[in-house]
């Protein structure tokens, strides 16, 4: 490889929300920045999640000289249990509450801290990678602390990776982004911007936590019953500004929900949340008066067994809604989550509590910025080239757009999508090629063990069902039916799908065909009969045995 | 039953947005209002549709005396063909669009104009019904020309009911909505409001149907390609303005989508919907140039089969999208189809079209009024009862506060639920008793045949598929395994499998056991190995052969 350019190679995190993760590429060095990993869109049936496709990295392993991770969330350090083993051991630099979330992780999948090579380090930090990348931290603000950008120095140029964020001035820690450091970076040129488009089609400024963190005040102070809080469990900014909204109005926390409780003690445990009292459970709450508690608690995405479902369902073991209560939903449905989230509100307006959701209340903001905050990032970078990233197409489209709307428009725009081989030099910014990239699906204990085949089957039997035609090959044969999911129990039905398997399987035994034929036939004639006289099409199975 | 009171009775259409259908009864006497369909949720999988459980009608079948539809749309319309046939020949009252739509749905299902009495009226006519009731139509603006909401003057009161709807000052067809029959009743006095609660979350007023025309407009003056439009099928006024903008732009418009071309049939041929050129198809497009066309077609909701969808997944038989093509979407997924509909926005980025879509774009207005529109007909009854109505109990909530914001707020409001016997008399307004209320799902030809218990087996096989394991019963069994959406074949897991399941036949062929319990161990002993070793529960079947 030349040394007159860097290769950029998303493996996640182009033209979708999730598994956000990079290798930098200069002749035979490669960097990697996060491995995250994304959920499943509603037609991937039964799948737990996805993670990045590594076939580049595990072919090229000798080249990688450093891991840098921007933050904690699982869109980018989900997927790094599943991929670090599979990799040669080397330096992962993470500040320390991500490397916190990270070895929590790296413990429940039983790998050992001597097995990987964790160094944590400042959010501002520079650090020098391999020998050609200076990897220059900035702090920037997102919904969770230690969220750090880069700029990526380069022997053809400077790179500005955003990370994900949104520019937030009073943020809950006190601590700013650092935006002095990406205006020095633009004053001396910036070769390249990467930046998160999450938000590029919402116009103005995204909603301040301070703001929110207002409007719960608000709330709690006129609510006379128990309040409830739901958010993201991640969100520590949030957590962090309703523990100090409780203690405001004398009411102990009292949290629920296992992911909840490991992100809060993980961040509780490094300093990252400051607590006058204890977190407790409902177990430990003893003879505390109704207007003396506020919940944290699980379920911002309407999740089945998390605790705010289980609360709307009136399906929880110690805990009952009532008329008095409050509930403050304060998240927004990621995609797909809606008619989830929305069964749970209206189950809560039915029990009669007083619900408070956006976007009628300011109970939520999101973590990325909207158009003027990617408009302020151009300003301080007038990049020459742009690679608009974290986002769908639609997202990726816009960005590129208000890109060419700035006074200074980059000369050069590139919708990239995972696997792309961009290069990016002094003069130069295009994709030169593809490396192997896409999703493995990860299902139970299995990683890679489902295909796009065994989602079909799973989706034709989630519209149909199956049916199972069990017959014995004799000259008058027996045959029986087992389904499920096709149809309530119906006698002529099943009478009148006897009567057909039975004339081909006596057809079959008297011409003395094989008995793969007579299953083809089998199938043939249940299949059209089934769908005539039923409308439907099941996964139909026929069991023969001779 | 007294002669004090009337009885409402939501069938459908309360705590949910679809399947709307209201008996209204006084004394010995039901006058029934619309017979709708809804679409099932994401959970319900493999249904079709749902319509209204109508035992009770079915109960007290003799007393029913008429029928009346407010307007055409699918959930005020769409049951009837599975209903009507179920119940006695009355009179059923619609204005002749209404009408026509619905002779087009009797006629798919065999259903012949002899055996059903349909009676046109104008849409602000006054009709005589049964002894006690008496229905003042009265034309009020929505999405579909002909719509109806209705005063009901009975024994005990006048009940306004607004049927579905939006404030629009300059409706396509120019006729507004004749309020100084609402305002009449008001004056009069007003014993029951039941009003449409679709957008009592939204503050002010819903954007009008000549903003969005203005808008589309303008997308289609300055479009320099071909220009496709998707909407609603049912959408007539939206569609009616789509056509006078293609003409004024010389554009001939092309209709794709069977939905969309019957719904212009019938609104055509009964003169809802003036074309100074023909329609035609894209076979019929000669030699058009690409400024020359609009297509408007089916795809609105990112169903799979649409044409949209196809044209976005390019697998459209006769057309392929390309870059200066613009493509309008005048329409918002309804909840549920959020992800469907994004799938196809973001392939439409991606092959580089321009796309224009809500709420970026104003090419799309809902057809229910918002906060403002619903405080002007509070204004206009003052009613002493209301009855939130066309909703989630989310919505319904919400109208009830806006309600209670008035300066002469109603008396009373009560959130029913479909089945709850509302009795409304001059000093009462109570829920009295349940009648039997639910959905009966459709699914392809078959009408309730799908039980709960069958939309379980369905998401459990959606999630990890099905294993069979076929035995035949013997000292040395032999044991058969077949999976449908499981895991990849896997030779060794199947192997330990098969190895489990002959152990538990062996002892029981040896113990001489019944089969019955063989199955059952069998059952237990595979389910609980495959749970362990895999992380999943496929729904199990054995089937042993003698």
């Amino acid at each position: 490889m030349s040394d007159k350019y860097v290769e950029v190679i998303p493996l996640g995190g182009m033209g979708e929300i999730g598994k956000n993760m990079f290798a930098f590429r200069y002749a035979d060095e490669i960097l990697i920045v996060d491995g995250g990993l994304a959920f499943p869109d509603a037609h991937m049936l039964g799948i737990d999640l996805l993670i990045p496709k590594i076939d580049y990295l595990q072919q090229n392993a000798d080249l990688i000289k450093g891991w840098v991770l921007t933050h904690g969330h699982e869109d980018h350090i989900g997927a790094m249990p599943y991929i670090v083993p599979r990799l040669p051991r080397v330096p992962i630099y993470g500040a320390r509450l991500t490397l916190g979330l990270l070895k929590e992780k790296f413990a429940e999948f039983g790998i050992k801290d001597t097995m990987v090579d964790l160094r944590e380090v400042d959010p501002d930090e520079k650090l020098r990678i391999g020998k050609h990348f200076t990897v220059d931290l900035f702090r920037i603000t997102h919904s969770i602390p230690d969220n750090s950008g880069m700029v990526i120095h380069t022997p053809v140029g400077r790179i500005v990776h955003t990370g994900d964020f949104k520019i937030e001035h009073h943020p809950p820690d006190g601590k700013p982004s650092h935006l002095a450091k990406i205006a020095a970076a633009g004053s001396e040129g910036v070769l390249l911007l990467i930046s998160d488009s999450t938000n590029a089609e919402r116009p103005g400024q995204t909603t301040s936590e301070a703001e929110v963190a207002s409007t719960i005040d608000k709330i709690v102070s006129s609510a006379k019953g128990r309040v409830f809080v739901t958010t993201f469990a991640s969100h520590t900014h949030r957590i962090q500004n309703i523990l100090q909204i409780a203690e405001k109005h004398r009411r102990r926390v009292v949290m629920e929900g296992r992911s909840m409780i490991k992100y809060a003690q993980v961040a509780q445990s490094l300093g990252y949340m400051k607590l006058s009292h204890p977190l407790i459970s409902t177990d430990e709450m003893g003879d505390l008066a109704d207007d003396q508690v506020l919940f944290l608690c699980t379920g911002s995405q309407g999740q089945p067994m998390s605790v705010l479902s289980r609360l709307a369902m009136g399906t929880h073991a110690k805990l009952a809604l009532k008329r008095g209560d409050t509930v403050i939903m304060s998240s927004s449905p990621i995609p797909g989550n809606e008619e989830a989230v929305n069964t749970v509100i209206n189950r809560l307006y039915e029990i009669g509590v007083e619900v408070y959701h956006p976007p009628t209340y300011r109970v939520h903001a999101s973590g990325h910025g909207s158009q003027e905050e990617l408009k302020l990032i151009f300003n301080l970078t007038t990049p020459r080239y742009f690679l608009p990233w974290h986002g769908e197409p639609r997202h990726q489209v816009n960005h590129a757009r208000l890109a060419q709307s700035m006074p200074t428009p980059p000369q050069r725009t590139i919708i990239a999508r995972n696997g792309d081989v961009v290069r990016v030099g002094r003069d130069e910014f295009k994709v030169t090629g593809r490396v192997p990239a896409g999703a493995v699906y990860v299902d139970g204990l299995g990683v890679g063990d489902i295909s796009d085949e065994i989602i079909q089957d799973r989706m034709a039997m989630s519209g149909d069902g199956v049916l199972i035609v069990t017959a014995v090959l004799h000259p008058t044969p027996h045959v029986e039916l087992i389904s499920r999911g096709f149809v309530k129990s119906n006698r002529d039905l099943e009478a009148s799908i006897r009567k057909v398997a039975v004339e081909v399987l006596e057809t079959g035994v008297r011409e003395k065909r094989r008995m793969e034929d007579i299953r083809d036939d089998l199938y043939g004639a249940v299949r059209r009969f089934v769908r005539k006289v039923t409308g439907r099409n099941p996964v139909l199975i026929p069991v023969l045995v001779e």
